[in-house]
């Protein structure tokens, strides 16, 4: 084992993508008002993350939380420097997003078939074909585009699923052209161990795309595997602010990555994330009011590590007497 | 940096002590009846776990959720190979514990002095006076003793700890007889460099002592606490079943590392932890229903990483139609 690698991390440049206005917000039963929307993009933009994944260009009939993609998408403030991206499952929601000058288009599909079936109610072959399509339009129109492949590191039907899988389907886009690939722990069943495997030698084999690691903390793993991404050399996160976004597989536990837990931990090994946590921490703050509930986040309740917290009350009643012990 | 560090963790044997039954209990505004810490404490000697912290002896009035100390230590059934102890605050406290024959006491102190003195009301230099007293007396009982050593990663008072004022107190337990030596993150303030940067040597500077890591998770990192330790060849960890135990310093905030989450995640990893998850998560469901509310443990709720779900109740039908437009 080489000394103290996690020494190594100091001063290395990560760069993370929040996906609460998406990921999070598309589960949720109350529908945010737009300009609520649009404010808080706004304040997320001035955090310095890297990316932010504003909305999905869906049918407003499936999910109706984001039927206001357009209006969100063309109104928010662009901060140079920061991604701004879409979700679209098919060529008529990249069109629509595309229209409203996105930064980067973000793709779906499932390592396991279970899954995307169940998900996308296609098989892979079809959401293959689908999205290649998408990719050449995307590449078309000099935008960027990213593919979030699910369960690439367990599916909660099938179960375990094949490295291969995952690699395939990665291969297949990165020679269609595609600019980033994510890998998306979607109901949280990865370790450490795990995403050490998987991402060994990623970084070379997808050489010149953005590789993206996606985690759940649905059994408290979330930044114990993003360790584990930074250990394999993987410098690219997506997380949502406060935890936003759940598990449908399991009611009551958390589910993304918190970005401002993340952001703690790693600003607090000496990473450079680009982002002002307390600005960050500003936006959590925020979303229990917007969304009606109390969310995982545990740094928006317990401040940051560094927080001072003043002694008790009778402390210097405390210390006299104890120091009236030793002069008796 | 090495290649796959987290591969040689496989089959490494690890060594877990419970500590819910004192250091969580002990907070709880409820009492536990007697019978019911001895069933649980019962239940828990059958997971395989190396320790268990059962209770404290301490006075009733100081700490009434333990005042049944002696009952419980004098009725629990001893399985063989678990080590039974028990916290003591001074010598009074260490006679009585003798005399229920537990295996190990246990001592704290801080690292701070504010923290000592709110705490303990004690001076560092009072505390390690008294608690040097114990020491001799356990080793002449012929009886294991530890030191806990609080706020080793930080103080929420005085903000960072010294390094040099963890190890000096180390040390000096190490020179009097200790058998152990735990570093305390009380109030969740550590992350994984610097649990790496503390532990940088420490089995070899206190060799022949059991090390342990006491982790808290009130930033959401203890599970990577936990990672950058075995990293660091520490093999011992303290855990609390279901998470149990607050932080009086973030309401809301979690508190120590959950014992399921972690023997879960260090499971999945391959290590070598002696428990069987199942008895240990059937111990966590009980606990809710003793102490009258819920907890922050993720397994308990998600289940385990390998547990699957039954597809949606369409999905032959989804599928039949996904393959039928294949034939078209």
């Amino acid at each position: 084992m080489a000394a103290l690698p996690f020494h190594g991390f100091q001063g290395r440049r990560l760069y993370i993508n929040d996906v609460a206005m998406r990921d999070g917000l598309q589960i949720e039963p109350v529908f945010v008002p737009t300009e609520d929307k649009i404010a808080l993009v706004n304040a997320l933009s001035r955090t310095g993350l890297a990316k932010i994944e504003v909305t999905s260009f869906t049918s407003p009939k499936a999910i109706p939380a984001l039927r206001d993609a357009e209006a969100v998408m063309k109104q928010i403030e662009r901060v140079p420097g920061v991604a701004y991206v879409a979700l679209v499952p098919n060529l008529r929601g990249a069109e629509r997003a595309l229209e409203c000058r996105v930064d980067e288009l973000n793709l779906v599909m499932s390592a396991s078939e279970t899954h995307n079936l169940a998900n996308l109610r296609m098989t892979r072959a079809q959401s293959r074909h689908g999205l290649t399509e998408i990719v050449r339009a995307a590449r078309g129109a000099a935008t960027a585009v990213n593919i979030s492949i699910s369960t690439a590191f367990g599916c909660p039907m099938e179960g375990a699923v094949g490295v291969d899988d995952v690699l395939e389907i990665g291969d297949w886009f990165a020679g269609e052209g595609a600019t980033g690939i994510t890998l998306c722990d979607t109901t949280g069943m990865a370790n450490p161990l795990q995403v050490e495997a998987l991402c060994d030698g990623l970084a070379e084999r997808w050489k010149g795309l953005e590789l993206t690691l996606h985690f759940h903390n649905t059994r408290g793993m979330g930044l114990a595997n993003a360790l584990a991404g930074l250990n394999a050399g993987i410098v690219r996160y997506d997380a949502s602010l406060g935890g936003l976004g759940g598990c449908p597989y399991a009611p009551g536990a958390t589910g993304n990555v918190c970005t401002e837990d993340l952001v703690h931990m790693l600003q607090a090994m000496g990473c450079d994330t680009g982002v002002d946590l307390d600005a960050l921490l500003d936006c959590a703050a925020q979303l229990p009011g917007l969304i009606g509930h109390e969310l995982s986040g545990q740094v928006v309740k317990a401040g940051k590590s560094d927080r001072r917290h003043a002694p008790p009350a009778d402390f210097a009643e405390t210390r006299e007497r104890a120091l009236a012990r030793d002069r008796a």
